[in-house]
């Protein structure tokens, strides 16, 4: 304990603007060494040699290390670390489906999903790695600087060091660009959360095998193609301070179009239709009204679900199941192992519909229960379903603004597709789970009270604070972020 | 769903800012009819015979609705209503006490502190109401507007309607000032929070027996006296927007001392000795680095507690205990009822060290543990413990900055108190436990891992959002306001 400390006082926010901007150069940055992704393209064709794994799908009842007797409360892994499945029994009064039983991953260590930023020629560099994950449906996918347990990162366990893991653990405070806990899955894990952090750092880094310096700008145009930049990535992304005031008059001054109503609404200066304070009390009232029961039940007791050779499936063969791989690894700590992972039947959609309030873009955002969150509900995206499931149903049946933002075309008419990736779930546990990802624009102003009209810099502020926004509305956040890049770039 | 709807954009917190300096006037304001509380003391005095409680200590075995038989896993209601006493047993890795089990109340519901806002001659006036709570020590306390359970709040249960409460229930968004999810007690409440709220009103309010229209500076006046404004009322004070820009050269031009300190630390303009992005980050390494597992245990299991006659009591006798009261009451729905209650056998303290950095004042929070809080720590005020459970330790095993509070004088020293006033815990759940609010200023700057200095608009802000600061830390922040009030009468 120090006294009579004493320093100068900082100015409120000065640094975090400088960070804001600079983050924003570098979506912005043009010219071929700022935007270039080909020679990214080259290195992950050549590594995929030395740095693979090949998941064989196994009956859930072969994996060597896993208690999978079907007597077990759950599948956990015969050491007690790792994670582990469990069954719950959800209750959400009023909802549609106002009961249900499933399964749930359970992984109660809080991860780290750490990223690192450095200028070269003055634009900021983000350090990514390619990585390989056994659910990868297509080989390596950018991954942020460091994946790590909390065992990893408090060095409890043993092990190979996790490269580049010092740059978070000891980071000047003055350093930390963003650094929160955000929720993942929250239909498939049980109130997991990860520790999102970027750090700023003006030592020589050395690069180690597998790892990249990529500006935004070039990890944007990456984001466009399917199945490359992967889910702790994008989410890490979005958490990125992006609110520097007058960006607009910056870095597009005198533009109009879409990349200008997207600037605008990264900027704190400009309009809202909806003023922070009163999406904070709707979120509240929400979170208030909601009433979410969840019990844990053993495996075996869940009535909706059946055990057979394979694995745990829905009834219905809806939904998920949970099933067994085998997997080979090359360029990882471990050569073999073998896990019990999720699977799911058809692919996801993501949806974010957005229009221009005063030139200003917004995105509808929708505030969602979910079992697994740690805060009740939590903003997700305009749509997220699995439109399989409702191909049989009436439109009233089908989720509010499915028909919409399907309906949609290239561009041009009332409504148009501004985004179209298939982007994969986290590889460690999803098994060739990929969501389709899509920004559609509109002029029509559609209104429904679960919904709110939002705009980025609202967005971002929020995500300064933990159990906001969910991963799949932080994975189109980060998606949204690359309209910038591709319109300044094509303009430039 | 309303298609192509359009309204102009509103300026991003343009509504926020007139708010925040209206609630600053209301606190500011001078003359008679806005600071003199004796009419207030006189309705009190006069009201104290038509609304009281008589709470009679009785054996907790003698609960007529409560099954209490020691057989029990918990002391339940026998309709299953209301709120339950359970066990835990907890596991703070690495602390000075690193397990330990104890009994907690269980009240899943969430409540609503509802505070009502109207202007009467320019200036901001809430309503308050003269309530009678069977744990009060000397009688009735101000209580906010609306103290209202979840059944109460959507109407699940029939029964008497709570006065006021549609102007909460049906407030229009726009006249919303503050609307968030906050904890209470983290040591004897288990994930307990209630929704804060406070709505500004344009209509004419019939005021009910027992209601009064105060300004913030007669509440500040009021809260300067022992047990006379309620716990929940100082919470809903805290969540106040208090963050107009330029509040000194607005309210109190070329002052200087104490109230200039502080009108300048609610200003967002002014500087602060750490960024609030770094103050996130703090929190989030806090949060991430603790490992606090909480489980359910039976009352009968607890290995530490003892079950008498009377009560269930720590074996050290320190700590509290839960006791049963007979109630007789006039004034409210029910006339008679028992139920079980919290008693401390010492009172606790709650002190927050203050210092100037270049003018600005600055508190000291530390990032504290409980176990019952639903994100493992929150903002603590500097001190806040039993002091008399420390008497007999040496200095290095008691908390941090005791002996400093402690050893401050009445002023003029290198520590003065500002502020040293007993205010009570929540008379409903607990039986005459008060604790003693202390406000320190020092000129002295100590530093300590867990703790960090915060300027009144961090922590406004902050508030803003649920679960940041705990239910003693937003007491002592509802204490701090009154010194920018007295100063402005006693120069005014």
């Amino acid at each position: 304990m120090r006294s009579d400390f004493l320093r100068p006082l900082r100015s409120p926010a000065g640094s975090e603007h400088v960070s804001a901007a600079r983050i924003a150069e570098s979506v912005l940055a043009t010219g071929p060494a700022a935007t270039d992704v080909s020679a990214f393209h080259r290195a992950r064709e050549a590594a995929q040699d030395r740095i693979y794994t090949h998941a064989e799908r196994v009956p859930l009842t072969s994996l060597a290390d896993w208690r999978t007797s079907p007597d077990e409360d759950a599948v956990r892994h015969r050491s007690g670390r790792f994670f582990a499945v469990e069954g719950i029994s959800v209750r959400v009064a009023g909802a549609a489906v106002p009961a249900w039983d499933q399964p749930i991953i359970h992984q109660p260590e809080v991860g780290v999903l750490g990223m690192l930023m450095k200028d070269f020629d003055g634009i900021a560099h983000f350090l990514v790695q390619l990585k390989a994950e056994p659910g990868n449906r297509d080989g390596l996918q950018l991954s942020p600087t460091v994946q790590a347990t909390r065992s990893n990162y408090t060095g409890v366990h043993r092990g190979k060091a996790v490269p580049y893991l010092e740059y978070f653990r000891k980071a000047p405070p003055d350093r930390v660009l963003a650094d929160v806990r955000q929720s993942e899955q929250g239909a498939w894990f049980l109130r997991k959360h990860n520790r999102n952090i970027v750090v700023e750092t003006g030592e020589d880094v050395e690069v180690l095998d597998g790892f990249h310096w990529l500006t935004l700008a070039q990890i944007h145009r990456l984001l466009a193609g399917d199945d490359l930049v992967n889910m702790d990535a994008r989410t890490v992304l979005s958490c990125l301070p992006f609110a520097a005031p007058r960006l607009l008059e910056r870095f597009a001054p005198g533009r109009g179009g879409l990349a200008a109503a997207l600037l605008r609404s990264c900027d704190a200066d400009e309009g809202s239709l909806h003023r922070t304070s009163q999406l904070l009390s709707w979120i509240t009232e929400g979170r208030t009204r909601a009433q979410v029961e969840v019990e844990s039940v053993p495996l075996s007791e869940l009535t909706q679900w059946r055990r057979g050779p394979d694995g745990i499936s829905h009834r219905s063969g809806r939904f998920f199941e949970v099933i067994g791989v085998r997997v080979e690894a090359a360029g990882r700590e471990v050569g073999r192992w073998s896990q019990p992972m999720i699977a799911a039947p058809a692919p996801g959609l993501l949806a974010l519909l957005v229009t221009r309030f005063d030139g200003v873009l917004h995105a509808l955002m929708q505030l969602r229960v979910e079992p697994g969150l740690r805060d009740v509900a939590e903003l997700a995206p305009t749509v997220q379903c699995t439109p399989e499931n409702y191909t049989e149903l009436p439109a009233e049946a089908r989720p509010p603004f499915l028909d919409l933002v399907l309906g949609a075309g290239p561009g041009g008419g009332r409504r148009s597709v501004l985004f179209d990736t298939m982007l994969s779930d986290e590889g460690g546990r999803f098994h060739h789970v990929s969501n389709r990802h899509l920004i559609v624009e509109t002029d029509e102003r559609p209104e429904h009270p679960g919904y709110r009209w939002m705009t980025v810099h609202q967005l971002t502020g929020l995500l300064r604070h933990s159990h906001y926004l969910n991963v799949q509305a932080r994975s189109l956040l980060a998606c949204l972020h690359t309209l910038t890049a591709s319109a300044s770039a094509s303009a430039s």
